[in-house]
């Protein structure tokens, strides 16, 4: 179905705020099989509005319009819909949609084949009211049924899936299968067209099971609203464990993402944020002569790093990251996107080098993201261990 | 001057990316005093470029396009501006723009009127391209010299500022003032169109000169790229002091912001996370009287953390944050969203209790952001008693 989603607000056309409604439908609408052709952004003018509403008439099928459907001076959007469309949102034709968060409702109506659905401009109170009434009323509509999982994976690359998967990939119509790759992670979309939702479940699930089969050790969740730090955590409480950091470079960040889980206070024991060589020293025990022969940005002193952290922390599992994210670094041979990663899971200590691109705070970025991967894998090969110890 | 904004790729339309490149442009040419109508996003598709690209030739002055204009098989910009509007960007009419940071190049030509810039897709291709040779040919296509200039403000809020700046920011079309909210503080963007450089800050000058006069301790800075953090880190080094932290609930976003400034090593000594309540005694020397009697979110306990933290950090500047970022919190009079954050500057303490809205992480980012202006208000109040003292 043909579909398009149109921005009613200055906000947006002076770069204030950013389009994330756009963005939000952009993406339900891909999960639902709605093929969106245009997004466009008017300003609270309503013969601008007036314009595009009539341009949609001409080439869309379903059409999501947000903002300007309040009652202030400035909010055209019922107006300009009257105008290009002949339709009263007052009319009984008009579905009033009820919003739980604020006062402006939202609308849905037909007219000559096209649907139209009106919606607040607030993310909190759009993406509620799209929950509650507007996804449903877009299922009915379809002829299909759609349905997509989600499949997240982290510690392989792009080509390495495709490669894995490129039997079950290429040429697929139903489901159709598209890798998003986002900072240290790979998501994996599966979207199924089926004739009711068992029938789209029953395409679904072989191919689910095949990908799990083959990536297994790479899936950190199939949840679309589980993140990589909420795998981390479920992992250490599921086994009874609990973690302590030691940052330099990211300075904050990964602590700050594992606190990202509610519920973290008994699994995250105190980190310690050590930018500086003498918090290094005197907090870590680094060792100056480790400083001076190697380097703060070193293999040796991650590793004493992550050591003396155990010392002091107690924690089963610990994590230390020291790094060059710019825009200083330590000469050629140590350049800007350098980063080790120690970590130590019970006696165990890996220290891995990394390689970063990008400005400061996307350097830190990566080396947060690639840390909790560590931590991941380090924690399932103590737990490979443990099995085959125990057999 | 009537302009608008294209952007080109399935990516955006399915959700995949946010349409930053726009909001980056519709920044930009509302600091040049361009009109932005129109912001649109097509799907790589040559019949849907054409469509919209005959759209702004009715429409608009100076269009921006963005993507689409590499040699793959997908990219199909170059072809549907040739269809759409009769030019080759192999013509000599057409100006090509270098790209420093990639392969592809961009393209500036004039029809009947209407000005076309064609701009690579990935934001720092854009970005680069658009400062080094868009910037200047969009000036002098105005018949006017537009300067914006920016002042920011913290601990105010947009009421205050609207009351005291009332009889100068109304009904003045020349400058044009508007108030930007963001999470803690506010942006005031204040555009003069002159003659010709000289001129539009002679029409600038008194209005910010103003501003400073009466909202004076509200400024942090006048500069685009300081940030909240940039202006508290400047601080500290100009009067040669350092700061520490102890956090728990923004567990460890408050240390990584003021890392966010490259060269804080210096300034920064070790900081803490203690998220649960065994930390904040051990580490921080918290009484357990204290957490049993008024909780871990309390007043006494902000006091006590900041206190302990300032006796193992020696640190001139000492902060410390603790609060219920939910979805946890401590009864009907300790809702989620209740943080109290001390700040302790030199042998002065002061303890605040905020009240913060929006979920887990709006309330985590929020509590880092007050944390930042409670340190910049008690430094301002230290120096002032310090000069005072001095008198």
């Amino acid at each position: 179905m043909k579909t398009e989603i149109i921005g009613v607000g200055n906000e947006i056309l002076i770069g204030n705020i950013e389009s994330n409604n756009a963005t939000y439908l952009a993406r339900k609408c891909a999960a639902m099989g709605l093929t969106c052709l245009y997004q466009t952004v008017v300003p609270d003018n309503k013969d601008c509005i007036v314009d595009v509403l009539k341009l949609s008439f001409t080439r869309s099928e379903m059409i999501f319009v947000c903002g300007g459907l309040g009652d202030a001076e400035d909010d055209y959007t019922k107006a300009a819909v009257k105008e290009a469309l002949g339709v009263s949102t007052d009319s009984a034709d008009v579905r009033v949609l009820e919003n739980k968060n604020g006062k402006t409702a939202g609308y849905i109506f037909e007219k000559e084949g096209r649907s139209y659905i009106l919606l607040p401009g607030y993310p909190i109170e759009m993406i509620s009211m799209f929950e509650n009434d507007v996804l449903s009323y877009v299922k009915s509509k379809s002829e299909n049924y759609i349905e997509t999982k989600i499949v997240k994976l982290c510690g392989i690359t792009e080509e390495e899936i495709n490669k894995t998967l490129e039997d079950i990939m290429k040429n697929k119509t139903n489901p159709v299968m598209s890798t998003l790759v986002k900072t240290g992670e790979i998501h994996i979309q599966i979207t199924a067209k089926g004739k009711d939702e068992k029938d789209a479940a029953r395409i679904l699930k072989p191919v689910i099971t095949e990908i799990k089969t083959r990536l297994n050790e790479y899936i950190y969740t199939t949840e679309e609203d589980v993140e990589l730090e909420n795998a981390v955590v479920d992992l250490l409480i599921a086994n009874e464990l609990n973690i302590s950091c030691a940052e330099s470079c990211t300075g904050g960040m990964l602590s700050a993402r594992l606190i990202n889980v509610p519920g973290v206070s008994d699994t995250l024991k105190a980190t310690y944020v050590t930018y500086s060589n003498k918090s290094k020293r005197k907090i870590l025990g680094v060792k100056k002569s480790t400083l001076q022969t190697f380097g703060a940005v070193s293999a040796e002193t991650a590793e004493e790093m992550v050591k003396g952290l155990a010392s002091i922390s107690k924690a089963d599992v610990n994590l230390a990251v020291t790094g060059f994210a710019g825009p200083d670094a330590g000469g050629n041979d140590k350049p800007v996107g350098l980063v080790y990663i120690a970590c130590k899971v019970k006696q165990d200590v890996v220290v891995n080098e990394y390689h970063f691109k990008g400005n400061r705070q996307k350097i830190r970025v990566s080396a947060t993201k690639e840390a909790l991967i560590l931590a991941r894998k380090c924690l399932l090969t103590y737990f490979s261990k443990m099995t085959f110890g125990n057999q």
